[in-house]
């Protein structure tokens, strides 16, 4: 149905030509507005799809209903907001998981109204990623803002912006590093712990514990390559086992083992130093455990263990959907290392600082394969909703955050609870468009046809959606790695001063808010006990 | 510099590719992370950039400070949040206004650290956007959500769920109509005004006053069209005068003067009633004033305006930009406007709601002309910065919020306070990139061969981008009009309970937490004085 005889003159004009498979271009005069704007909504049945629509929705009442009872339960926290200390703070990041990612991934949880597990949270914030000499930061120098409280140069970890990325001078500079919230939390007396997907070496964990030029200073052979052999800096593997904060991590899990051996030792390891870190860490200790499949991490006793490493693959951790689909699966999930450091850092009596990256969401991203990215972004949540679980809102603050967007879009119009990964319309050249697309990435040349015709059909490539985890999405630009984007992320807090995360404010403010509220860290603290 | 050899090698060859103008494809091995992540985070010094960063950002202390006023500002504002009743509300929507539109237009207003006026309020929400039948909405259903809390189907204002667009029947029935917060408004006593940049009759205003099937149906002749002469239905132009809402406005003030009129009073008339509904408002009270000039508003006494009726343009009022390149500019801004409703609804003693649209950010975007969107977005800012100004917090609650996203992505990784207009580096088919670009939309074809290569160079296109209000920038399907994007939008809030506005909440849920503030309204109410 249309709503005006012109508009339907020109859609059926349309519609004939996309029957006949001849390119017809319509385009509206300038001043023309009510023909332009019969483009800016159009209204075009499609049959293919069915309607999907949850029957109540169409009640008014639903919708008054759901209004009430989130005044009501914003009400009842604005009178009585969650006061007192966060002894233990988990801080979990989202790599690049921008606002649109967390829209797909409801979509791909079962429809539009679901909602991940943060989104229940009481309180959000906004935050402004940019870097100091870029319009749109990478991992390293967003992790140093999120968690040392520093704004950095693009691709460096843990120091000031006086040091621009690769300077090895500059880089062994410690009046140049910076103190994370991890030194602060151990400085305070509480356990602390890294979970990540990616390398534990990786740009976003090293922020805790690295001080580096260069994100990709993961083992000495890199540092030797840019800074020559005898540099005297400490690469983010050395600095994670030797540095003064690395070395007092209770818990360790994520990926990367290539990096703390050299290849003498396995011959995927990065090291050139003859080194291997990980048989150094065991025999610190007896109490010291190393694991690196999910049934050692699950038979780890808590109260038997002194500090805990679990390395489960040579590089970053599989995708999960990629693990679930290989055989002998023996990678924990996000979920159950999350539950396994929670276990083993409260064992104490001060308390915690937790960080656990969801780190595969981002390289999901780089690669056009938003299937993965929005898979991974699930499994975030199913960690957060268990962290929750197994903590206190009265002692337990939980944040979760993302460190910079990506480019991928959710265009318009598919009908509701459609396929994430599916069709959404047809474009002019009367090729059907996919929902999902991004700005630029090494998709291109699987979308375009560089000879003859500007787009290829779709439909071939993602019509088997369901198997294929590797699909990718279409780009604008074609570039070997897809970038990162400028606009906002979110912040979702729960727990004491959780109402302290709402507003506006630069990405390099989150460590002193989550400082402010443990009663720890050089800001303002809201507690003297 | 680069991080190692490895990769300098890379780069090298891909550089002298481009010096060459031969195409090479470089594509790294699907198992080698090193590779993959070279490109991920790329490090390619471009000097045609000269470097335009802060000097005091380089300084650790920088960050601290910022990051130690917002705590202070935080937990000053936790230990008195902002209470009493919300004597007056004004609610700003920026219509299409996508958290990436706000990044950029803060580059586009002197670079990446400066803040829209609204982004300083202590508050902020985000909102799930989705249609009843769509997994993106439109303005009209977003507008239903927003201002009467119930969500709607795409292309429908005022009514149910139980009303398919265009349906004639079911448009009538007075028991699909659903009341808004203009209505809850003056039956509180309060006066209600109405300012947008679009028709008043567009989408997003007729949410205030306007049940009806079709969003298209602002004038009678379109209602005629789809539901035959005697339909019975009145037209949205005819809703805002005589129904029982719109004619108690006592500030209406935008664009949209030939709904008003039958052809035969005016030839950009759009009526075929043989009616002039503006002379018919003028002769209802003598103190019932119309204006369609800048001056003419300028000049209206407050005190002696009963209704204040302004018409700025037969269509929708002209973007900022080409209002102020146009000779004899006689368009009042958008600031002007929040000006002139602010004064004459403070008449009164028993308080006001003020809706005030920026409502061209979101054609400008269909358009994929960014510029015009960020400019307009600027204009919003400055408006909600003069409402603050001449307001109270005390007793004025402001929100400003958008109704749904679009496809603008904001590409890495152009240097700081680079050109927003201008390049971000180059692709793979050695051309450069713009910064900006869209899933969709009309500009395909002025960035895109279809016969040889794929994409045009784009560097003559923009280069001009200081003059070109009507830049476009690309997109990656061509489509008569960009569509808008899933993901959630932002809400600001400032003044009594602000700090409800906190969390992620259905975008129906906005109307129930104002009305609560201003106790009043079919929900819960903070208040019963």
């Amino acid at each position: 149905m249309l709503s005006s005889q012109r508009c339907r003159r020109v859609l059926l004009l349309l519609a004939l030509c996309h029957c006949l498979s001849i390119a017809c271009s319509l385009q509206c005069a300038e001043d023309d507005e009510d023909c332009r704007e019969a483009f800016m909504h159009p209204n075009i049945e499609d049959h293919s799809i069915r309607r999907r629509s949850i029957p109540g929705e169409v009640q008014s009442e639903y919708w008054l209903d759901k209004g009430k009872r989130f005044v009501a339960y914003k009400d009842a926290s604005a009178s009585r907001p969650q006061r007192g200390k966060a002894k233990n703070i988990i801080f979990f990041l989202g790599d690049g998981m921008s606002l649109a990612t967390l829209a797909a991934t409801r979509v791909y949880l079962g429809g539009e109204e679901q909602e991940l597990s943060f989104e229940s949270f009481p309180d959000v914030g906004l935050m402004k990623t940019y870097a100091i000499d870029r319009l749109v930061t990478d991992s390293a120098s967003a992790a140093t803002a999120l968690l040392c409280g520093v704004k950095a140069n693009y691709g460096t970890v843990g120091v000031s912006g006086r040091v621009q990325r690769a300077d090895c001078e500059a880089s062994k500079d410690p009046a140049h590093h910076v103190d994370s919230i991890a030194k602060w939390a151990l400085d305070s007396g509480r356990q602390v712990g890294l979970v990540t997907t990616t390398r534990v070496t990786h740009a976003s964990p090293a922020g805790l514990y690295a001080h580096v030029a260069d994100r990709d200073w993961e083992n000495d052979k890199k540092v030797k390559t840019d800074c020559g052999k005898n540099s005297g800096i400490a690469d983010i593997a050395l600095q994670l086992m030797e540095g003064d904060v690395g070395r007092r991590f209770k818990v360790i899990l994520g990926g990367g083992k290539s990096q703390f051996l050299d290849k003498d030792y396995s011959e995927d390891g990065k090291r050139r130093d003859e080194r291997n870190l990980i048989k150094e860490f065991q025999q610190l200790d007896s109490e010291n455990v190393f694991v690196e499949t999910r049934d050692e991490l699950m038979a780890v006793e808590a109260d038997k263990t002194k500090r805990l490493l679990g390395l489960f693959n040579e590089g970053h951790m599989k995708y999960n959907l990629k693990a679930l689909d290989s055989k002998k699966n023996q990678q924990p999930t996000l979920t159950e290392m999350t539950h396994k450091a929670i276990e083993v850092l409260s064992q104490g009596e001060g308390g915690y600082f937790l960080f656990i990256e969801a780190g595969r969401i981002d390289m999901a991203h780089h690669n056009n394969k938003a299937k993965l990215a929005l898979d991974e972004t699930a499994q975030l949540s199913e960690a957060v909703a268990l962290a929750r679980t197994l903590t206190s809102v009265d002692d337990t603050l939980i944040v979760v955050a993302s460190d910079h967007s990506h480019t991928m879009s959710i265009s318009g119009y598919a009908q509701r609870k459609n396929d994430i990964f599916g069709f959404g319309a047809f474009g002019e050249d009367q090729l059907p468009y996919l929902t999902l697309s991004y700005a630029n990435g090494p998709s291109f040349g699987e979308f375009y046809n560089t000879k003859a015709h500007v787009r290829y059909d779709p439909t071939n490539q993602n019509e088997d959606s369901d198997l294929d985890f590797d699909l990718q999405f279409p780009s604008t630009v074609p570039l070997e790695s897809e970038t990162h984007s400028a606009e906002d992320v979110a912040v979702y807090a729960s727990g004491p001063w959780s109402d302290l995360f709402s507003g506006v404010y630069e990405q390099s403010t989150l460590p002193y808010l989550m400082a402010f509220a443990g009663c720890f860290g050089p800001g303002k603290q809201a507690c003297s006990s």
